[in-house]
């Protein structure tokens, strides 16, 4: 087995705005810059959300200015709707990220309106997008399994999936938000949505609430899945589990795909010292076991 | 995808024994007891070693005598001699496991013979045990990797497991000592290891040391394993990794083979709320993120 696998780094991200201490600017700009120096190529930096409802990504139009360009990588953020994205273009960022649930219940209790809504409303999103030369990048959650209505088909993920890249995102990935997924479903689910769009418009997203999310990489993989998102040292956390997992940790995603032989262009030890600063600033176990098998080994005796 | 799987709590004894903290007899024998009572039907409950190398496992005698018999019920002991076959014997225990490993270089520190002397060695004590109608397990460590000679081909864990199938084990768990491997070398050890003997005969036993477990444990699943051990709450460390994670929590295993259909005849609540307790008295975070997530969820809302 061979190849290169895409690793998304979602942790600035995905992974702070589920952290309970919000970190301010400066120290998001350095974390992201940081990353960016060990060989990741896309990280997710920031949200255009009310600082109200996540405080955490407060400020992200000053994290993307002060990160501004650097070629080769590729900054991104999330963005809700219209005003998200215009706020995304003010700071200059040339990708953003919008979202919709695989599941009906989850997007009316999340986001108030139905999938069907949700997904009109990012019409107008991903047109102004378009026109200013902004790549879109799509993320279903829940295409698993749902907090309100439990396991959710892969027709569904696929449909939700399908009509994103559809409305023009170049990249749609599958997000487990529950984090309950087994890798014979996540295998079902690749196998389905392969069906209705590109393998390489796919990527995988997975939470490790219930320790399933190397086995879920490993499974889309096994599927022909080339991207996955990650956060280092795991950081995050799971809003409907209070306490549990975040996302899959960005290094054991690394040992999993450089000891399967697959070539990232991402330094492993220097990512694990950056795990292990970050969860000691956060005051928070550092989530990753390879990260933390790193440490206790000095990092650099298990590249 | 169905099917019966079996697990086999070894938190007791590898768990247990990797602890900094040595439990007293009584709740080494109330944790055992409170085990099977969620339907674990095989669990390793102590080990004739010496107690100045492993205090905590000090008086297993004691503790397998106290335990007794119980109907469908199999309570082990590792044995690392004919000394310590004798001690299991005089304690009335049913079944004994011996251990050797796949790597010459860890053979030789670690039990200071090479991988022939050990098997040599145990002959005896497979004949005592066969006359004495003792059921024998064998461990092979080190199948995927050794700490002193790095990666492990298949070929050598394959001819130690048929070894000790050929002495009268009557099942061999091919253990990732080290928690390095991945699920595409457990595949290709499983597959060359039943090229030896009967696939039926072959055991898992994944470390999470790098985080691989649950996707090592899924591999070998895929390779027609039916046989896995596990701790509960993941207890135990990794005794060459300082701070490292310990075995493969019983929980995720379990939620992983129910979430795909197979049955264990295992209560996961129950189990969770034991991985929860024990992890309060030792002091220790609770390693299983399946229980995590059960405990946050308040253990009962996601069986």
């Amino acid at each position: 087995m061979s190849g290169f696998v895409k690793v998304v780094e979602v942790g600035p991200r995905d992974g702070l705005q589920n952290e309970p201490q919000a970190l301010p600017v400066a120290a998001r700009v350095e974390l992201v810059e940081q990353l960016a120096d060990t060989g990741l190529r896309h990280i997710e930096a920031g949200a255009f959300v009310s600082p109200r409802w996540v405080p955490q990504m407060a400020d992200s139009g000053e994290v993307l200015r002060r990160l501004g360009r650097r070629p080769g990588v590729r900054f991104s953020a999330l963005v809700p709707n219209q005003q998200g994205l215009e706020a995304a273009l003010a700071a200059g960022c040339e990708e953003v990220a919008v979202f919709a649930a695989a599941s009906e219940a989850f997007s009316q209790r999340n986001i108030n309106c139905s999938i069907a809504d949700s997904l009109r409303r990012f019409e107008p999103v991903l047109a102004l997008a378009r026109e200013r030369g902004v790549r879109v990048r799509g993320y279903v959650s829940c295409v698993l399994d749902c907090p309100y209505g439990g396991p959710v088909a892969p027709q569904r993920a696929g449909e939700v999936a399908q009509r994103l890249y559809e409305l023009g995102c170049y990249e749609i990935s599958l997000g487990d938000t529950l984090g309950k997924g087994t890798p014979d479903a996540t295998a079902r689910l690749v196998e389905h949505c392969a069906e209705r769009l590109p393998l390489a418009a796919l990527a995988g997203h997975f939470h490790d609430t219930f320790g399933m999310a190397v086995a879920n990489v490993h499974a889309a993989l096994q599927a022909g899945v080339r991207t996955f998102d990650s956060s280092l040292a795991g950081l995050g956390g799971c809003p409907y589990s209070p306490g549990a997992s975040g996302n899959v940790a960005t290094e054991d995603v690394l040992h999993l795909l450089h000891g399967m032989g697959y070539a990232t262009g991402v330094d492993l030890p220097a990512v694990a010292r950056l795990g292990t600063a970050i969860s000691q600033r956060l005051g928070r176990p550092n989530a990753s076991r390879a990260g933390r098998a790193l440490a206790a080994a000095g990092g650099e005796r298990h590249p």
